[in-house]
């Protein structure tokens, strides 16, 4: 064991802030969603974004699932504002269940500020935040924090990245990002306030990670625009229907212009669509003119290849409109050999299926569908392998850690910070609730957790799940149910008939013989019970159980949960 | 309506047959899945291939899906045979349930018969097949059909195409293949006798249509096989495990041949690539030298570099080897930073999230991972678009039909016919059960259906799912259930506790205040229920349900399936 350098320890200097600097993240790490991280600066935090995640397929029911912020709520107090990157629902979407518990003021910008709204509105809460409104290059004092919101590309507007100034030194956080060189906004990501960040020197920079398996650089969003042009021109005979994500408000900008430039209107459809595409336009962040658009009953008295529809449902989503329309369940809107459908988009991981069920069935409404990448027509929102050493380079950090990824991206994105000369034990691979500390400006380590985890939401009900329940959803979704219900008197006899009623199993009790047999089972069963001396009144479900569980094994192999409901009457007989 | 060419009706050459050649499809259409066709000419019919489907996420607790072949087992005594073109589960997995039914002679070569040996085996059935065995260019006489086996490359062995002669003209089935002009074992796609057959003429083709999306030639199966040559030597420190197919034997040949030339030794692992390896070498199809292969526990004395798990587990199946390594719980192997797992698959649809999980895993075991399409670690077994269009080309069928696709795949294929010069008219883009008629040569029309649908199969029971168990199975898991139980005298009066228990619901017995608040609504209802005069006994239950289902929709908005069960004794009080 080496002896301790006692004389260099004594010649420390005394600039050497006496505080300790934490970063927690407590969603966002191996997993692509929920994102939250808390920086925290002895009695003062700031959290970084409040978003949700949906459900795995195992999470039956389920609608979503947000961070546990247990830590956030026991320290409330010291919680000095919630900053918020871009609009997404993986930054916002837990706003409506966990700014009401800790009631910070809310930094963000004016398009976030109202989609927050009307998430709000959405969840029915009553809680109000409390907006403070940015913008580029604002720097807000928070504690012992000053926080500098720095423009960059995105696939929604007003995403920011944010310089995070403390005493331990300067954090950068990237947010969602990429370097989109021709922006359709012409707000590039902010070059200058990075490099200069890489100059004064970083301590820690936070990356985007959801490309880092994705090699050279993202096409820019305008890439799009042009086969929208090109499209638009070799389907001139043609109604065009345009599917993308209602929160691309720079999409949505390009089919406006391509539409204008090929003397169309357009005719928005979908519910998140029209209030995204109406907020966008009141704050200023869309330009289009009011006789561009046109209601589904104007556009019925317009030539079909003077109208484009903007719809939601490039995902799939079930009752979304290109959905809706694909089945032929659309209310105004009918398909066929006559529309040209663009899916502008390309399906998120759990959606594959759903997007190749809608394609089919357009198809099968006769028109004709371009869904595929290699038609341009989709870019992501995320830079790629290229544009994160980039950003490494300009920003050099000294220490590095990879966020907003699955387990594989944030390898993936160290591997990058290595390749730019990070050295790897500057690297941090961490998990939510880990906390990395610093003591000053020239250690780092990941020391100690707090409480985190998945809170899953069903309705309004949040936070009660345990493993048990989703088990017994996925027993019931798999095989069904049998329930029984005896009235037994004294002696363990049946005083009325036995009840039997299966729901989602293989029988039903159109199956006579089957339920005989069940029944037949059960009297069995509790003949023997009857007769076994001592035998434990609690141990009569498990007999009855068994015995109906035996009967299916005979019959088909398919095991449903069981439910006993029993009724012994004490003064029966 | 024009006059009927009377003269040219009696011209009519007395050569054309007078029978009736139908092409009927009964699954492999609109899908990627449970391919069965049906050839029928007069009272002969023969079928090709008879396989099953995985099922859809919303088909909840069904195992899979096999074709409805009522119209097979009505017409049991003119079936001269099955023929199957290669060993795969969408061509071979609905034998278990459906040979049996119709007990026909099984014509197919001697890998395939293995596999579908095996398969009778694990579904426990008593039938035994009746193998015809077959091979390349054996031409088997089944009654008015004279059916030809031509070699074609795919992911496994032993498939073919089939030449299917008729009394109305020459029939090509492509099978599922590929051009590869360098496959594994030598056996190059016969482009002779397609060539052949064009010549002669052929009335109608149908054709793979997988791949109808994908641009260009899919790469050689050779190609992977220098993948492994280059990893082999960057990793030669290292342990390797490849996932593949267990059904991808010249995958399976390849990692034997480059280990051997690595001088490493093979470990094979899980059930089905133990069972297949050992079936491909007692046939023939697979050459590697006894000493070549370890057990685990020969493996553990060996050096990690010497060594090579081939296993299953490259779609992320639960419970396969590959997972249970990821998870650490494979009894014998244990995975760490000096292994390198080389993932040797793309994600088929649906499966995207189980490898993408497995993958995560396997990064934070600490190995190094290979999974990209972009190294070329996987190709493809479907011939793509060029060499469709190559096919096509060399076979000049008059009629063309694309089969073995989702609608979207089917449409693409047809639009390659038209660009190879078959008219539009002479393609028939067909649906399951739909009837393809060919009076003579000149003239071929769809006309009538026959029975057809998907079968779904839950453990040994099938076909008896109709939409209504799904939807409680659905309803189950995502909301979960209470289930009551209630013992009244002849007056609706409780004779004993009001029994309720609650299965994958957000309220568990633990919430003693809202079991209360659900008993309490029950007695509110029963004696609301008492005191209606004239109030009908049938309808108790529905009442109980409405005051259940509002104290749920007051406390958790989340609505569980309900259900009641009444017990009145009509001899109490």
């Amino acid at each position: 064991m080496p002896i301790p350098d006692r004389k260099r320890r004594k010649t420390r200097r005394p600039s050497t802030p006496a505080g300790e600097l934490k970063v927690i993240p407590l969603g966002g790490l191996g997993e692509i969603g929920k994102n939250l991280t808390v920086f925290q600066y002895n009695d003062d935090i700031i959290v970084v974004d409040c978003g949700l995640k949906f459900p795995e397929d195992n999470m039956l029911g389920i609608d979503f699932v947000i961070p546990d912020v247990e830590f956030l709520i026991e320290n409330k107090d010291k919680i000095r504002g919630v900053f918020i990157t871009h609009g997404h629902e993986d930054h916002i979407g837990a706003l409506p269940f966990i700014l009401p518990r800790i009631d910070a003021p809310l930094y963000t910008s004016r398009l976030t500020a109202g989609l927050i709204e009307n998430k709000m509105k959405d969840a029915r809460t009553n809680y109000i935040p409390k907006f403070r409104e940015t913008g580029p290059g604002t720097k807000v004092e928070a504690g012992a924090f000053t926080v500098e919101f720095i423009p960059v590309c995105h696939s929604i507007p007003d995403s920011f990245a944010l310089a995070i100034r403390t005493p331990a030194g300067v954090i950068v956080h990237s947010g969602d990002f990429k370097l989109d060189p021709t922006p359709i906004d012409g707000r590039v990501s902010d070059y200058a306030a990075f490099a200069e960040l890489g100059k004064e020197g970083v301590l820690l920079m936070l990356s985007d990670s959801t490309n880092a398996e994705r090699s050279g650089f993202t096409p820019s969003e305008r890439t799009v625009g042009q086969t929208f042009e090109r499209l638009f021109r070799l389907y001139k005979d043609r109604r065009i229907v345009v599917a993308t994500f209602a929160s691309n408000i720079h999409r949505a900008q390009q089919v406006f212009n391509t539409a204008a430039r090929f003397n169309r209107k357009v005719v928005l459809n979908g519910r998140s669509m029209i209030a995204n595409v109406a907020l966008a336009r009141e704050l200023g962040y869309i330009d289009v003119a009011d006789d561009m658009l046109l209601t589904p009953q104007e556009a019925e008295h317009m030539a079909e290849n003077r109208v484009v529809i903007l719809t939601t449902g490039s995902q799939g989503e079930p009752f979304s409109g290109l959905v809706m329309m694909s089945k032929g369940a659309h209310r105004q809107i009918h398909l066929g050999p006559k529309d040209l459908v663009i899916v502008s988009a390309t399906p998120i991981p759990g959606n594959e299926k759903l997007v190749s069920h809608t394609v089919n069935r357009l198809f099968a409404c006769g028109c004709e569908v371009i869904y595929e990448r290699t038609e341009n027509i989709h870019v992501s929102g995320h830079a790629s392998r290229d544009e994160l050493k980039m950003l490494l380079s300009m920003v050099k950090p000294k220490f590095f850690m990879p966020v907003h990824g699955e387990y594989r991206h944030l390898i993936r994105h160290s591997q990058l910070a290595r390749d730019v000369g990070i050295p790897a034990k500057n690297v941090f691979i961490m998990q939510n609730g880990d906390v990395l500390k610093f003591q000053d400006s020239k250690k780092a380590e990941v020391s100690g957790t707090v409480q985190s985890g998945a809170v899953m939401v069903d309705g309004i009900a949040l936070g009660e799940f345990d493993g048990s329940i989703l088990r017994e959803r996925r027993e019931l979704s798999e095989n069904g149910l049998v329930v029984i219900s005896l009235v037994l008197d004294k002696n363990w006899k049946p005083v009325a008939p036995i009840q039997i009623q299966t729901k989602g199993s293989v029988f039903s009790s159109e199956d006579g013989s089957t339920f005989k047999d069940l029944e037949n089972a059960v009297r069995l069963g509790l003949e023997q019970f009857a007769r076994t001396p001592g035998a434990k009144p609690e141990t009569l479900p498990t007999e009855i159980r068994k015995r109906i569980r035996d009967v299916f094994g005979k019959t088909s192999r398919n095991y449903p949960t069981i439910v006993p409901l029993i009724t012994k009457l004490t003064n029966a007989r």
